[in-house]
């Protein structure tokens, strides 16, 4: 794979999966989506989705990591440590074309939920700021995670804890596909894996699990003059950050001691 | 492939697609209907594993495209034109037979819900007009797709957007299939992408993603003498159209770029 | 296959489909039961995922039928009368297991639902007449299928396009497997395409699409001494023998006209 | 394999099945979890991915039993009678760390939770006793299994049910593998008929089906320090212990019969 390659591969990739995971909670959450009140199931299997997307679509090119906690730990464990760099760009690249993507699908509905009335013509006609009713609240949570309880210790133990499972079922996969032929069957088990540590380990923080789908939405959301949007939270934007990278190395240590 | 098992194969494909695809919301639609309510989830995987069943019957025979965007993708990658108006003409005439049995199929639960009472005896005896209590609203939401928020540019990016993840995931998946034994699972995975474009980017428009989806079933709904059946909303059927097909050539530009 | 194989593999794969399909209307529908009012979804899934664990059990032995109107439809194409009889027998009477295992796994709560009240000590101890109180309503919904709109030409309808789709899919993934490596694949296939048509074509009538499934639960239905069981309906029970068959029948015809 | 591999296998597989198949009740259980309500569907498929990942985990060291009664029924059909302590011993430890890994993901959810008020600051904070208002409630649910009718014929005979099916489905596995190309599909499979045997068969005792996933879990409960967390229910854990186990050498014996 050329540095090329990987780099518009991750790009693309990533893109792909914030589009569709951001877009999953976007089309739960805003008013006037057809998919409002469908609830954590429909979320845990549009992330899940999202991921076998983009793993099949990006994988002919850079072999799809599409997290820096993967490609962490896959460096810890093979080497190609100056490869990482350019994974890293293209994830954060990738995640906030993909947020970005993400807005224009769902300008109306943004406007519409923001400004909490119906919109008639054109959504952008809506004002900014005053003239809405009720409280549209933030919609931060359609980019980034959050803890539904702040305390430090717990939100970065609940994030190592699930990224570990991620990349060490990563890595496991390797070993099952070099000895049992399963082939381009991962993408899909991946996929699966996601939707299960959503679905189990997603309760206390929303499961960044990655810290490119965290930050590159994040950033998406402090830049877009959206009304009403709510703050950025940045002071919790470390967490999903090195919470899941500490679970890249720790599974890989794991990996290193019990498999290699 | 000879043009006569094209023109079968995508008819028999598409007519399948169509009676799954429509009949998942005329069951979670329709009065009488013992699927009422199951909601956005059910209507996602519903669309998805009728995609899987109508790959799966068609791909002997056309390869199933099943849709004029993944045909034009795939015209614009590989060459063939010759043979897209055979394919086209087959996802059409599919698409009309598919929704004509849908309708067979939920034959009383639409005369029950157009009616707002219940049957007694046979459907086909209620008065077609004048009688009915309340509000037995319009179907067209089962035979074709509508926006949320009508505003062309956002309806037309929404179907570009959700066409074009769906292109891309079809045309990389002869890749993975190439160079790495993904056989047959292909039709599995198109399925699940297709679930997951539902969930995530199918909030604002209903994800027609594919013309013939959109247009074959709506002629259906002008033609049938259906009671208090509502307009076929002739004003936004371009879209479904235009959108996809620019949706997909999108796509096909960005493989030719990065993957070929 | 000698047929021994072949009954012995159709009668316990049968019966592990009905265990697990019935189970699941059970859990949905009694009282008492942790899964009560889980919705349309769980119920097509539970089906489906009996399908699967069916199929695979019985194929080793038979090939895994486990339907009279899939044995119709391959002995139309394929030939092989002489094993007709074989396969039906095994499946009515695995039917007939299942429908009596699922009660044993469901008693008490068949006893607390039929009864209407809290069960205190052992279910068995309940008097069988009287003394309920409210509605306890009758379960043959967990055995057999019955229509929402009872309509003869309608009710056969919809169940002659739910097999025919089935059974297409049957057929045609013989050819999957055979040009393009489908394998064992193609029991996860089918059981999606079990949910698919199970979301998409089973509001009307509960998509019995199998004769077997809906006669040898109502031969138990009718033989157990449940309190306030309700009625068999043998009014209702040639319609889901009928048209399986007729559907079955009519895929077999396509498949050999557009794809032998 | 070597004894040491299948220990660690077992171990590490266990554990993640424990701490996926317990977070996922704990996310649909506990105050502040954003998965609060999600439903037995989402209850079944965690579960169920849980297992997935798990299998693909564990598999290169150990073959990923995961479950005494999985290791019980292979040995009664391939023998390796002397491996048999070290997987039971693997399996027992795994489910005790997966379920204290459980409780430190959702640490601070416990805490709300059982003490039925907002956590504000650090959740290790709040007072162990009194001060709540409303009924907090046992949080066994999380860790173990109960009936919901108590009748030990029948809490037995629905666990020998459901693992005698699980079991039966395991050991035919092998037979597809061998003869027809299942090679690490299998895993997926084996996933999915569990989420199948939760939906069908879960209703009454929440389907333990694997006596190292009730009493590892058990154990822990009854030793973590947890305010108001309710008693460990002693006189039932036999029953998932014994009703596993039967159903494992029920289904070995029926395999043996029928398949061999």
């Amino acid at each position: 794979m050329t540095n090329s390659d990987i780099f518009i591969g991750e790009t693309i990739g990533t893109a792909v999966l914030i589009l569709l995971g951001g877009g999953v909670v976007a089309a739960i959450t805003l008013k006037n989506s057809k998919a409002r009140g469908a609830g954590w199931l429909a979320i845990t299997f549009g992330w899940g989705f999202g991921v076998l997307t983009a793993v099949y679509v990006a994988s002919p090119l850079s072999g799809a990591h599409l997290n820096p906690a993967v490609t962490l730990g896959i460096a810890i464990i093979n080497g190609g440590w100056d490869k990482v760099p350019i994974y890293l760009a293209g994830q954060l690249l990738g995640a906030m074309i993909g947020a970005t993507l993400m807005i224009i699908a769902y300008y109306g509905q943004f406007r519409s939920h923001l400004t909490d009335r119906e919109v008639i013509g054109d959504p952008a006609d809506l004002p900014i700021e005053g003239g809405h009713t009720g409280k549209p609240g933030p919609v931060l949570g359609i980019f980034s995670t959050g803890p539904e309880i702040r305390v430090i210790w717990q939100n970065l133990a609940t994030e190592i804890i699930g990224t570990a499972v991620l990349v060490l079922a990563v890595l496991t996969q390797g070993l099952n596909a070099a000895g049992d032929g399963l082939g381009t069957l991962g993408g899909l088990i991946t996929a699966l894996v996601v939707v299960g540590i959503g679905l189990s380990l997603g309760g206390p923080t929303g499961y960044a699990i990655n810290p490119a789908r965290d930050l590159g939405p994040r950033i998406i959301h402090a830049l877009m003059p959206l009304p009403n949007k709510g703050g950025s939270d940045w002071g919790y934007a470390w967490i999903p950050i090195v919470g899941p990278l500490a679970g890249g190395a720790l599974a890989a240590g794991l990996y290193d001691l019990a498999f290699a």
